[in-house]
């Protein structure tokens, strides 16, 4: 339960906001490589942190993301021309180019020019892993590159995309980093659906003790937390997560269904995925969705299949909206839930998004009451209630350290009864582990 | 005319507000019985006085009210499973019972459960007549159940519909305890359109004196009055209503016409009808239309026609919205308003709701003008101001006793110049009268 | 730049805003003579400086702009009858005429009738040129009828279009006043769609020096003002405006390509076209687009082509709007923009409008840059700003005398070098010439 003080203080991140000034010190992921698919594409309108703004790719390549109003009469450059390594306003023609600048003042008798004196607010922005990434906090403060482990794969090997998601930012994450909701909402039905299932079936691993006991460990990138599920003789099947600060999560995907019915079987495979939940506006966010092999094995079609996020479930020309939102109740199939699925929803992703969205623009928290299960939660919310204390003293807020680039996310049947971190952790730090600030 | 202070004291029932607090004390029309068929049937989303609410019937057939959103995490339980004598949030697996109380919460390790600490908002049912009834006041004054005359009756003698209307309640209210604009409204054109009308029809009755006499009488549960329509040699045609706080109407419906064009004449039937017009928030209300014959002979289709609110004239799926509403100009039909009626609007109750839908949200009655025709609703108003008064004080409003039970509404066609209430009080009353507070 | 006050000061023209107290010195457009085509038409509702209104024509052919709202309860009388010299609400039948006052009202029984002491705010009306203009303002200061010369021209020689644009007045008044656009905006590519362009072209004159000199001279109306574009030795291409106060352009169309491609030359025409930007509300405008032809011509057909206006662009039962608009992002055609047109947006009235909507409902101007090129713009607001202070003193605004009847826009090709305005102010006022202000 949060105060109505603490409540908005961590969903509102606009411009001048406490958190709004903690999100700013990250990189930001803001646009898809392919939505500026190449030098002179046409310019996309995007929202971060409640700001509008506008990006291009130049005619020498480089990304531009702009204030989205021309410093002029304030037409939007979204209408502009991507020319002559700049984006020029329609309107009289002034053209700006990556940084701000502005290039080019046709309109104005060559003795009355002052393009020299104009520049629009611009983000530096980095492009690696399929993602154009933008900086929107003090320039003498950004930090090292995203470098998340993924992100220096080849495209074989990760599979990226996003999705428009109609409520607060935070409703996203804290739906993203809680465990204990994979038995109930997305698989609450499935020993009906299946039939018996086998004990070696992941999903069984998930079912048979739906409440699992949550270990949280603070970081210097955020914390990690272990969902342990105690299945008796068979050992402990633990899901072992990283949250890097301000919005991602790291999730282990290894233990996958191989065979059918009830002679499914785990195979633990090499992926791992996760998702960034980055504000729009105070009411929207942008969920990205990421998947990855981390051996040698390319992701296979299998893998790359997005429950919920392909472009078979969001209209890529509306702003990347779910075609089941809202508006529509999700496509909610009632006759499915009451038989077949524990929500009647279709994709796990949108299983998700439709319980968070179904919370309203921004939950109320002053009357929630979590338990045991929502220890993450309510760390989180620690740690971006620090991180606003620490970045209006001057100090750097966790997670913009490198600390977070060979993290993973890993998943294990282990001894009943063994500790997990001594089996866990080596694998969620590939081996070099990490400083572990508390337990 | 109000002031504006008075206007937003009889317009806000909200949590907190003073008319809220007055209508909190009543049995409030929640649902048709037939939205929640059968046990374990799908949940329904509701909203009444600015609540969001969900209703469901249980396992066992019990009906309960709930506040939407479940206590944990703030997930809406209208995506939620209905099973088991429970309503289970599909996000952890909470379930709550027809009274609010938690009674599972699986997603804890046993030792961390605390369901018994969980009560989520739930109001107290009643159910007959077709309709679910919830009480949202104070438990220790829940009043006597809403048992209206037809209310009592079996199904073949009643019928009932209902409709929401893009306008606050007291607008809607105030459409229907006004008699007068029934021969411009709703029969304006109609001597036109009939061609000359026999002096025994039922619509020359409302036409010949289309300036109706208005007498209101105070009573114990809110008022009665009539309008009377003085048609010379032929008699006095007086119509008989009543008026129960804080949103009841009981009108006559007996004088029907029987044959046709300028042959028709009056046939008397034993029918009544009525509605209630129920806050769903400020902007909106739900409106309930009942029609039942109170004498031998069961309703016929006919009797069942409802011009505006039936199946046919409501989506249902769509909250029941009106097809003709405000968005489309309640699909006026300027041809037909030229020659055949009076406002181009197809059906009684969309025409009233037109009127009254397009004084907008919220009627500004700093600047109306009223006049003799309106003495109903100056005393509605009245009784309602005082009925602010009396419950912040802590006494018990008007019509909470059950001495509505037995009201009828009345029209007749009585010798010139008799008195209205000798003829019409008895039947009005069953025989049996009531205390007169005021004439 | 403007500060946020000056711009709230300038943009808000609501009941009891300053500058809505300018404006309602001065005649207003209504409505389209044809909206009310006949004697006891169909009533129409309007919006003007935030007030909702309704027009209708009586029996005896009179116009009446009333108050949106019945004196009664309230209910709009938009749904009303109109007949029998008067526009009868349906609700109980009270009658106005076009004056406002209420000349019946048959539900009250006679001894009870009050009509005599109702009336309506009403606005007094004049019609010619294809218009209804109203007067909002004090009834001892109405000024002169705005007889603009093309208003007193017949239909062979006019054409009279609007259109709903959906943002503040002063984008689109701004986007008028403001000549420097015309290259860019509408022509900008022109050159390469046309191929290489004859000097004797008229869009070459607006091409070949597309950073105009401005010079402005305030007037005792308003200000005219001249865009100088300097061809060298084949002379200087001038452009001369009106602005009248408030809302009024007067601009030349005189300079008409003739032929085809790259052998088109310049036609010198008698035509002469312009706009009047009225306040719907402060997030939406009626752009008014008017032609003319002051010579013996009537109109061609290919004059009364309205690139954005017409009947074919705009949803005339939906209050006027554009069928490119705003929600679709103007159906801008990004492959045309790459290499047809400047913006790939069709018809350069829809060009002006996309580009105004694009700076959002009300354009920040506390963050703008303005040039030399903004010079009419700058003294527009100045003279606004000075029409309040006048207006709040007591005094009249400019433009409300007649000393703008004469007024023409003109463009010539004048020898390099030669006086403006000793070429254009002649024809410019129909050789009468006119009180220069201030140059």
């Amino acid at each position: 339960m949060l105060t109505l003080e603490e409540n908005e203080l961590l969903t509102r991140t606009g411009p001048g906001t406490p958190m709004g000034a903690v999100m700013r010190r990250y990189w930001i992921p803001a646009l898809l490589s392919w939505e500026l698919a190449e030098p002179d594409c046409l310019p996309v309108r995007l929202k971060l942190l409640g700001e509008k703004l506008v990006g291009f790719r130049d005619t020498s390549g480089r990304v531009g993301i702009l204030e989205e109003h021309c410093a002029h009469r304030k037409a939007s450059l979204y209408l502009g021309r991507n020319e002559g390594d700049g984006l020029r306003c329609v309107f009289h023609g002034w053209k700006y180019d990556v940084t701000g600048q502005c290039v080019d003042m046709p309109c104005e008798p060559p003795q009355y020019r002052f393009a020299d004196k104009i520049k629009l607010r611009a983000y530096p922005t980095v492009e690696f892993g399929g993602i154009i990434w933008a900086n929107m906090g003090p320039p003498d403060r950004v930090p090292a590159p995203p470098k998340f482990e993924w992100t220096q794969l080849p495209e074989t090997h990760r599979h990226l995309t996003k999705t428009w998601e109609e409520c607060n930012w935070l409703q996203a994450l804290e739906g993203g980093i809680d465990t204990a909701h994979i038995g109930f909402l997305h698989w609450g039905l499935a020993k009906k659906a299946y039939g018996k299932l086998s004990e070696d079936d992941p999903t069984s691993f998930r079912l048979r003790a739906q409440a699992p006991e949550l270990q949280v460990d603070t970081t210097d990138y955020g914390f990690r937390y272990a969902g342990i599920r105690h299945l008796g003789e068979q050992g402990d099947y633990v899901r072992g997560y990283h949250f890097v600060m301000p919005w991602t999560q790291i999730r282990p995907t290894q233990a996958q269904g191989s065979g059918g019915g009830a002679g499914r079987k785990v195979e633990w495979k090499s992926t791992i995925g996760g998702h960034f939940w980055v504000p729009m506006d105070d009411e929207h966010c942008m969920v990205w969705n990421w998947d990855y092999s981390f051996g040698e094995q390319p992701l296979s079609a299998e893998d790359r299949y997005d429950s919920s996020a392909g472009p078979e479930n969001v209209y890529e020309d509306q702003g990347f909206r779910k075609k089941r939102n809202k508006a529509n109740d999700w496509l909610i199939d009632r006759e499915v839930q009451k038989h077949k699925t524990y929500t009647g929803i279709q994709g796990v992703n949108t299983q998700d998004h439709a319980i968070q969205e179904s919370m309203g623009p921004i939950a109320d928290r002053t009357t929630e009451h979590l338990g045991s299960i929502d220890r993450a939660i309510i760390v989180g919310r620690r740690l971006l209630l620090q991180a606003v204390k620490t970045v209006h003293d001057g100090g750097d807020p966790p997670g913009v350290a490198p600390s977070y680039y060979k993290l993973r996310g890993i998943e294990k049947l282990i001894p009943q009864g063994a500790d997990w971190r001594a089996e866990l952790l080596p694998p969620m730090y590939q081996e070099e582990g990490s400083k572990v600030l508390a337990t």
